[in-house]
């Protein structure tokens, strides 16, 4: 699917916001924390005009030739002092719809990643996996990256 | 130290550059990746204005009542459309001068950095340890923080 040219990756626009949701949703953890309500919940919008506004963060998404949007990626490129002044890559809300995956949509998104951080001058890409998503850590193991880290998070209620 | 007000938390300013610099070199993984020099790299300097001029970034410095930096903490607060379109707080290069840890210095500067991101309207702080800083997660399992996911990083050369 990916080999055959027939997706492409764009910079996510206002009007994906609703298949990004459904992606998001689509999943175990995802299921509890997500809305989905026709319209959607204007929080979602808010969210996108301040990912647009926020100049470090790019949200991009995977389309099949025929315009349907199955996968995206959000990236954030830090600056930061340590290691000598190098930006930082941090990757979050990767996803792919549910049937189209196993197709390397994600690796294509990652690696899009990957190449752009590198070109913004990082020297380091982060991403968190939950600890339970353990096909999510061999993929991005295949990728290059080293489950080097205890990612640690606070939920507020 | 902290509880008699010894210390204060300001927004770290270009002449603290080096102060930062120095603590995160004091460190078993940050001392091959930093440059201690007089004057020191133009790099750091060139990031310390990134980071200034990228909204969603602050760095936050520990100062004592005589005027030294005795610890640092950087906070990204990253617009997301996950958990209903909900912020992220992202904390980075948290550190002590060596003779001023066990006094609560980074404890002030986590509890500000949750506060400052509750206030901002995120969800969700998350923060990554090397898997070799076992202090570091007990500390922040002491503040509320969860192992919940695995830290994965890729390093360019």
């Amino acid at each position: 699917m990916v080999g055959d040219g027939e997706i492409s990756l764009r910079p996510a626009r206002r009007e994906d916001v609703p298949a990004i949701v459904a992606m998001l949703a689509d999943d175990h953890l995802g299921r509890g924390r997500e809305r989905i309500e026709d319209p959607l919940p204007e929080s979602y919008y808010v969210a996108f005009d301040a990912m647009a506004a926020a100049s470090p963060i790019q949200m991009m998404v995977a389309e099949t030739r025929s315009g349907r949007v199955v996968g995206c990626l959000q990236l954030a490129v830090l600056p930061g002092l340590s290691s000598q002044g190098a930006s930082r890559g941090v990757i979050e809300d990767v996803r792919v719809a549910a049937d189209c995956r196993s197709r390397g949509i994600g690796e294509l998104l990652v690696r899009w990643a990957l190449a752009e951080a590198r070109q913004q001058g990082c020297r380091l890409v982060e991403l968190f996996t939950h600890n339970s998503r353990v096909d999510a850590q061999r993929f991005y193991g295949r990728l290059g990256f080293a489950p080097s880290h205890v990612g640690m998070t606070i939920r507020f209620d």
